[in-house]
């Protein structure tokens, strides 16, 4: 079975190495910025993950994956990477038919993950006290599709969170610490309370103020990704890393 | 609004060193590892969240969340944990409603994070050559609630995959080079394969595999987990720290 | 040319397990622990470095090299291990001549570790509040022949340093902020302050009292050793892996 | 007691950024990189460690310690970073009157580091194949120096060794295992074997070879150093680091 891009679809086009670009098959012509001015319209009819020339240079068309749109991703803030991501999503239980809340929207790179991770049925819930922020990243969540999941306001989660019931909430601004005495309140029995912090001194005043209210399996890591380069001359861990992205705290409401 | 556990219902009880203990309170008095001899119906009218004594035990009764179903695993063979569980699924796109298949299916835990994540209209197919592998993880999973999710079979994934357009394929087998080819063919374009292995010779016989039939994206990373240790004297690494799980290569189909 | 063990000489046994025990043999007849009862002048003739049954075990035996001294240690107090007293060396410009100076001497690692480097014209000054720690230190420091460098006092070097001029200071107590202003007087120009530290507090205190006083190339690490399992099934980092030692701050003492 | 710089005197000046630059203060009016056109003579006088303006720069000036030499090499090859050369000089019981040898000299970073631990009484002795790579690192070493205890040689170590009873042996060649006969019979009983290779497979037929030989206390290390960030805002470990250098594996001569 041959799989060929339609009308008014949804692609992610991928150059050899490996940057995303995404494109709707619907869209005018335009330039699109490392593709080149095209009618996206001419991608019909072209193969799905066949290398095609395109404006002279090869590209790989795709359905977007959820992590083309993690990669997609057009960065304003500083971002929460994939591995972090992939880590919050898994030790929050966050699963399809969830209502998560988050704060704040950054980039909305963290956003992209978590409405990966409760679609269809699911809701992101996001606020970010800067608008322009909120801005960026909607618009990045237009692009991947997945704007239908995501509820932004323009609030300050350290004055309140409105939402009940919540089955997760992920704190990733500067004071963590003055959003737990909300996130108490606001996350459903058995729920997870997720802060992210770069800092020591800022895990210590949240993991604080997060055992004063009677959390518990209160747990705080660090994950460290280390990419091997594998060749025809032998393995090793790359000489490129990033020393540290955050600390993730993870932490669960009960009744008292 | 309190919410009180009822009749026929899955629950999890967790002790004050957050070990995990699951029952269906519409089950039979019976020992249960763990809490002693009771009889599930006594739990009914429980409030959930609150911590409760239970046969001179306290314990707190949660609806079992996708990391309770993780952290609660009967282990056999040796797992794959959830840190790399998680980034299985993030860097292999599963999402809601994909067809996913694993192999070997070890004791079940990277089954239950794969169901968890394909939930509630997706699929798991795992292939093992033990049948009492298979009879051990399946126990785990209805014990978790994810037994329909997931399809077993007694085969050996290095001789052929019967699926076609698979969205992922993850294989945790001594000899991962061996699927390879059958992977390629099982897979969809655009889908991605997994393989996880703890020795440096087995990614590299494996990437030379990958590399020969043509996927794209092909990465290899480890990732390594760091708990700290918050308390009121400061901060500080663990001491205790688990100094590998193992490797994680990651591929993508395309058209040839 | 054949080099065989003599009388009056300090000798290092080696097991198969690379145990190492220190006898001396101009020894007495005496139960040796983990070598058994014997009579150390039996080992006068034996070859060095030829793997020879001793008491139905068998031993390779050796002229004691640092190493062997360093891993020979009885402990009491937790020790720094040889990868940290390393860096400390090197990172402090310990050689050959110097006069450094150490607090607390715990089992005394730390102290061979130096009297190794500063050997066979310099001087390690010990200090330690507690009398049975310096006690069980010297009995280390005699075994591996390293008590004529090492002159060890009963003091709290938060009271004070009477030396002077000192090429390098290593504090290892768990107030290490309360040494800085007394190292800054006992350094000479360009010498190096060191404190070892587990918790992230303590290295915070100590780096603003260090700070304070103007020492320059302040600079804070952690090392972490990975040992890597190479056998003929491949290699793959251990899985048993200390998680952290502690963290090492180094700093340059200049005039204000 | 006040220091100040005499003439003919070595020193090192370090600048506020700590680079670190060297001079005899006994030299010519000339430029110096990153100091300027100066006559070393007017720098007879100032005080050693105090803050000095020269050529509209401020610098420390010291007497060169191990560091300032480690830290100030000028590199030609990829170097062996201190953090290494410290590990291999404890591991490898490396100590004052030594003769070690070394293959290949590089830039002589790790020369350096063993000519300060040699010293006053020991010798490095180091092989290179490259005439180019030795004249560079010996102008390092008379900058340093360091030269008066280093011997090189023009010569292939995998052609052989001439030397006998070394202490310890030190290779850092593309093709260590190449050397491993060669240093069995170089090394003294009870001496050391250390080879620093980036590459998982390199390690492999190394150890390989190593095991052949009937070395013992076989082990193999990677050192990850975590430089950490402590500033007013909190701590952190630095975004920035160095994802890799090389393993280490550690051998010991015995008697067949």
């Amino acid at each position: 079975m041959i799989n060929k891009v339609k009308k008014d679809e949804a692609v992610v086009l991928v150059d050899e190495n490996f940057n995303k670009y995404f494109l709707n098959t619907g869209g005018k012509t335009d330039k699109y910025k490392g593709v080149g001015v095209i009618n996206p319209a001419d991608l019909v009819g072209i193969e799905y993950g066949k290398q095609t020339k395109i404006k002279d240079k090869e590209f790989w068309i795709f359905k977007p994956s959820s992590m083309d749109k993690l990669q997609g991703l057009k960065r304003k803030a500083q971002i929460i990477l994939p591995r972090d991501a992939a880590h919050i999503i898994t030790n929050c239980s966050i699963e399809s038919g969830h209502t998560v809340l988050e704060s704040g929207i950054g980039s909305g790179s963290l956003t992209i993950a978590l409405a990966n991770a409760v679609a269809p049925t699911g809701k992101v819930i996001s606020y970010d006290n800067r608008e322009d922020f909120i801005k960026h990243a909607l618009k990045n969540l237009k692009t991947m599709g997945l704007d239908g999941f995501v509820k932004t306001e323009n609030r300050d989660v350290t004055k309140g969170i409105k939402e009940k019931d919540l089955d997760a909430i992920i704190i990733d601004i500067p004071n963590p610490w003055d959003a737990v005495s909300h996130a108490w309140k606001a996350l459903k029995v058995g729920g997870y309370l997720c802060t992210y912090s770069p800092l020591i001194s800022q895990v210590e005043k949240t993991v604080d103020e997060i055992k004063k209210h009677g959390f518990i399996e209160v747990k705080t890591y660090e994950n460290i990704q280390r990419e091997m380069v594998v060749s025809k001359h032998g393995t090793r861990p790359s000489f490129n890393m990033l020393g540290h992205t955050g600390y993730l705290t993870f932490a669960r409401k009960v009744l008292k």
